[in-house]
């Protein structure tokens, strides 16, 4: 392998220079999983090759099927079998179906593709998975190796599983549903294609297909008849007798297997590329698509264009610290898990089924923040979508699916208000005011400019105010499990009162921006009231409560026994710039004390045992666990942003590393912390719990945006505003410096920052080019394709 | 083996005297089932071991876990592993879910009960699981038997999967939910105990417990800690070790393992039983019940509960015909299904998953009438619980959820009318006339006499009348999947016309019972005119179509390319007296003529391949499946009793037999039929489909009880009428006759019917304890507890 090691943990390492994460042993305690995706087409795919594949949505366009909750583990999948012909030993490249353990075994999985290596009975395999980035499909290529002396003669049999399109109807009415597939063989195509509705029923729908992009040997369509009756894909009936039985399906359960002869002559070689996708419409062939991607070398070039994709992406920041775990994460799979979970919001994971969630709009606006350096053309257009899933009076769908047009009109405190940072930051990193004119529809009719919308979403909350003055909880805010806080209309969410006062901080500025000075005076004045309202009835002495409850009781209280501190009450105080700098270091203290777990910030403390009224289904977790006071990684960055304004850099660090995914999967252990450690989690068990350590959740979080931003908007310092880029470090104390790429407007700025006093935040001296300029703002180049060398001196 | 076998068969027989089914080998082509069930606790069971545990409801009280569609089939279920201490081997008693060859298996389903036996490794198991009638439990007995000469020590392990009882909500959101999980093990109550939500969350939300009623050398309660990483059932690390973790569940994935040590002597013999249940409250003990149940004998007297409560059951009506097939369905298993049908009605089977479909209200309309010989009281109950899911304008919900008291409103054509089927069935039954007095709520508030409801029905359906003045299709009727005639509200269902003449026929009668002479003469005319203006408008001129579209287009027609004539069309015309004898011979003659295959009558023929509009989504099936031209057995049903009517007893009794489960699965062999051969199936494959003569969709079918009716009341033709039991049989030609039991209001029938002319219908001359009495109708006994030998001797 080329590529420099990263340092070796338990199960894998990161293979710096390949931009890949090397998995060493094959029984990862849960499947570390891969997203290979271009946006539409999706494939999650597991070191065992485990997972599923849909076509932009995985609720109502699954192709391929997977099992959750599945025993045994991480099936089915794209699985390839081979057998030796000769003496009927059969093996997956994969280890998992079959089992049957390798000589040798890697798995690397890279940006966009998935490679798996094995050696099994003298045949090496490399197996390649990937999804092109023009093409609705996935290809596995399959190469494979002769180390012996013999002539050998292989049996490939593929297989992949079929679903029913729309997953949750697959679940309640398979026995009916299943009757609607037909599956069969066709010679002329050299392909087997799936329907889900007879073809032609439904306008529009593409069938399914798989094809070796030649002529097979045998096939199966027809599930049950390559399995056999009680057997598994462990040891499949067609695959133990070496012998396809050619069949079809007419309604039933329908999968795709193809059958190849291959001989390999003594160091023989040959590759098989299998290619599976989904055609746009019902009738046609996949014959354009199977050649293009059979041809000679076809998928060597798909997968230069992949890895050039990522590098142009990645090249948009790049940084180098002393910190070499930090680096790795946010030069590569940091941004790699913000962009992924951009594409796929909330709806899609190993822990998220895909079939009731759709795109969330909280979540989607804050994924907007992880992508809009390198991705701000698409950002723009996940702006305009979310902000058409908005009604007429400000508050937005919870939950929608685009395919559908569907939605979930709950009302959250939050939602709507989040959409007001997404414009915000996007506006600060391009400078593209124009986007604030753009005229978006509203739900159930009716259009407005996007900047409308943002004040509409602002008045719904500043109307929908509590008994204190402050926002009503709705369902919930951001903590969707203080779910029994406004059963009654009369419950707050102090947190929310937070967000309202730093969105109405942008919206200020913003209004002026659009030269609306009356209205910018407004919101001006909506902040001021808001945060004086906050500070009188919800300081409780050494910090911030969370919420007052229907019945007037304070969450998040010292009088209280449990859950007496909440951690997001804290930080954002800080970051809302409600509290002022006493009342945020005493906060912010006292989170360091009831919170600080040594492996990351709990949500709030001490959990709760018993079942207050007013509270709500966060008191169903075992204390420890989710939000009953896990360390929830969400959460824990905005801690890390909160010391960073508060300049305290050596705590924003120390909360940085505690919950960077290789270093929190090594504190605790890989068998204990189980999931990716290339990638964050939701939430670490919490020292409550007898497993305190153990990640869930991993993939699919706001956590991936906001440690993003954590580190580089604030640790670093590098941060986008409306005039320009801002270069602000907090640093911990032991670092001299470091040096950042980072590419803003069109412009390219090369950065380097030293700390020759040993400050690690504060005034800075700013040399551009050469020559200091007077301002800590680094004005906007005046033209695309500008190059500026900086240096950033930390002096006072 | 007592008991006399009955025929052999692929897979197994009946064993008659025993009112058992013995399955012979283990891997029969799908799962064959039994319900163990008091009505509330219900255990579905295959022959294997596998299947799922549900209180009240299967949806919101999901005890256990079952994988539908899983791979490998039919997992997981109640499982017992049994480990030789010295040699390491392990095996199931039931053969899956380890898999190794039995030298010995066998699998007899009973009544309420099932039994395994196996022999491995010279141990002889005889497995016993059962559902008490009193309490929420289930048992699973194990005898074991050493017939080998050398001393054994066995480990046994217990293995089950718990459920989040939600069933939906485990499905969109397990890998939230199941963090809500806790289990642990009790040493006091020597079980393990596994609550969903944290006791004391929600009130009167019990737990599951698994006991065996003494210590334990070990335990699992984490289901990942007993089956260990990338392995199944097939091979739990804890069994192949030897040795349980004693791990517990404080959020994760929960399982009832339990290690037992058992010592055999050569020839010892020694029983465990184990008992699972749910108790009433969170935090109420089992220990009361585990006690009662692991007391000496405590099992052997519940089977002989169970095997008392159905032969009172069966007592109620028994037959003996020259057809041994049909005698052993009347007798026992159709008798049983019925029961089964009308407890869970399409809610929970290996077809129906148990998530979506709730309580159907047409089905169990046509449930109750399975029922209403044996259990009266119950009858009674649900006819009121149904009515209590109807509007006040008439309509009722399509299916509902009693537990939550929710339902679907979506309006059928023919969902409310069925209620009045049920409860003219019920009085002339019980000659209880006093129901239709009995207040009942509506949905959304008021109440009102069930005759109320009874006419609002009707008027529901008369105010909803399409352009040929026949009633409207609204979503669909019986047929579910002609659910695009009326979208535009013109379409109308000439079946359902049908429907309302029968229904009204049954008012007027129920009127005059009510002395409302006035309303009976209205519901007279109705009928008259329904009457008129179908035969006017529906008639194709060699049979009737089945309905006009919104287009105004008729379906079933002649003129038709496809979906020329369909059987409900058919059928209904004579059953329900609209179509004359002439229009009814004819109609009943296209039927066997186009419909039918010598293995059933198709639906409707021929088949649609293409995508007419205002149709439906039968049309998604291809040719032969479902609704698109399967041999639907409900609907088949209604031709028996169609050529009963008429007279026509061979060929009455011909389409009898031909899907008389084991004469179908005979017909096609196991193989090719699949389900079992004790049970009905909903459909059996068509012609049009290459694998004509399959059956689908086991147990839960209106099937049960309309082919009950058709033998009992048309075929033998033991029919009760409002005045009393009627005898009026229409045989077919080469019976003598046949002797029949039967309890009637109390009082018991002892009959003989004979046929010294040849003749197969007509009238009879009545004997009656040795007197001829005038009437071919025998008046009800004056007091219950009569006896009465009946000799009927069909003379002209």
């Amino acid at each position: 392998m080329k590529g420099r090691k990263g340092w070796i943990m338990d199960y894998g390492y990161f293979l710096e220079n390949e931009r890949e994460f090397v998995i060493t042993r094959p029984d990862t305690p849960l499947p570390w999983i891969n997203y290979l995706s271009n946006g539409r087409y999706c494939a999650l795919i597991s070191q065992l090759g485990g997972g599923y594949s849909f076509f932009e949505d995985p609720r109502y366009r699954r192709l391929t099927r997977y099992r959750y909750n599945s025993v045994p583990a991480d099936r089915p999948g794209r699985y390839i079998y081979l057998r030796d012909a000769e003496s009927g030993i059969y093996w997956s490249p994969t280890w998992q179906p079959v089992g049957r353990k390798p000589e040798l075994w890697r798995c690397r999985h890279g940006l966009g593709y998935t490679g798996i290596i094995s050696l099994n009975e003298n045949i090496l395999t490399r197996l390649l998975y990937l999804v092109p980035l023009q093409d609705n499909l996935e290809i596995w290529q399959l190469a494979l190796h002769n180390l012996g002396r013999e002539r050998r003669r292989l049996q490939l049999f593929t297989y992949v599983e079929f679903a029913l399109f729309n997953a949750m109807e697959e679940f309640i009415s398979h026995p009916n549903l299943h009757y609607f597939s037909t599956a069969d063989y066709c010679r002329e195509d050299r392909a087997i294609y799936y329907s889900f509705f007879k073809p032609g029923a439904v306008e529009g729908l593409g069938r399914v297909f798989i094809s070796a992009g030649r002529d097979v040997a045998g096939f199966d369509c027809d599930r049950e008849a390559f399995i056999g009756p009680y057997r598994s894909e462990n040891n499949p009936l067609s695959v133990e007798e070496g012998m396809s039985r050619n069949s079809k399906v007419i309604g039933g359960n329908a999968a795709g297997s193809l059958q190849l002869l291959l001989e390999l002559e003594p160091c023989g070689e040959e590759k098989v590329s299998i290619i599976c996708g989904v055609t746009a419409e019902p009738e046609e062939s996949a014959a354009p698509l199977i050649n293009k991607y059979s041809s000679a070398g076809a998928v060597e070039r798909e997968l230069a264009r992949i890895k050039g994709r990522w590098q142009e992406y990645l090249a948009h920041f790049r940084v180098e610290t002393p910190d070499s775990e930090a680096n790795e994460m946010i030069n590569i799979w940091n941004q790699y898990q913000c962009r992924i979970a951009f594409d796929w919001s909330r709806y899609a994971s190993y822990f998220h089924t895909g079939t009731f969630r759709g795109i969330g709009f909280r979540d989607s606006c804050q994924d907007t923040l992880g992508v809009l350096h390198a991705a701000p053309g698409e950002a723009r257009e996940k702006i305009k979508l979310l902000a058409a899933n908005m009604y007429p009076d400000g508050h937005s769908y919870h939950l929608f699916f685009p395919v559908v047009g569907k939605g979930d009109p709950t009302p959250y405190s939050d939602d709507h208000l989040w959409l007001i940072h997404a414009v915000s930051s996007y506006i600060k990193e391009t400078g593209d005011r124009g986007i604030l004119d753009e005229t978006v529809p509203y739900i159930g009719g009716g259009r407005g400019s996007l900047y409308e919308h943002l004040v509409r979403a602002v008045d719904y909350t500043r109307s929908n105010l509590g008994p204190r003055g402050l926002p009503r909880m709705f369902h919930a805010d951001w903590n969707d499990c203080l779910d029994e806080v406004d059963r009654e209309g009369r419950g707050e969410s102090v947190w929310t009162a937070f967000q309202l006062h730093l969105v109405a901080m942008e919206m200020t500025e913003m209004a002026a921006l659009k030269g609306n000075i009356e209205e910018s005076r407004r919101f001006c004045e909506l902040a001021g009231s808001i945060r004086e309202r906050v500070n009188e009835a919800a300081w409780d002495g050494g910090w911030y409560v969370r919420a007052f409850n229907d019945a007037g009781e304070a969450l998040g209280s010292a009088k209280n026994e449990e859950g007496k501190i909440y951690l997001n009450a804290q930080s954002w105080a800080v970051i809302s710039g409600v509290a002022g700098e006493e009342r945020g270091r005493l906060a912010m203290d006292a989170v360091r004390k009831h919170l600080d777990t040594g492996r990351g910030l709990k949500l709030l403390h001490p959990p709760y045992r018993s079942f207050p009224k007013g509270v709500g289904s966060l008191l169903n977790y075992p204390p420890g666990l989710k939000e009953n006071g896990a360390i929830f990684c969400h959460a824990h960055t905005w801690a890390i942003i909160a010391e960073a304004m508060l300049g305290r850099g050596d705590l924003a660090y120390r909360y940085y590393r505690q919950i960077l995914p290789p270093r929190a999967a090594r504190s605790a252990g890989a068998e204990l912390y189980r999931v990716e450690p290339y990638v964050y989690c939701q939430f670490i068990f919490g020292p409550d719990h007898p497993r305190f350590g153990r990640g869930s959740h991993s993939w699919l979080t706001g956590t991936a945006a906001w440690a993003w931003r954590a580190f580089v908007n604030w640790i670093l310092g590098i941060r986008p505003a409306w005039e320009g880029l801002l270069i602000d470090p907090c640093l911990p104390a032991d670092w001299e410096g470091y040096r950042a790429e980072r590419i803003f407007r069109g412009a390219s700025y090369d950065i380097e920052v030293r700390k020759p006093r040993g400050i690690c935040k504060g005034k800075a001296r700013i040399i551009v080019d050469g020559k200091e300029i007077p301002s800590r703002i680094i004005l906007p180049p005046p033209a695309e394709g500008g190059s500026y060398e900086v240096t950033v001196l930390l002096e006072k």
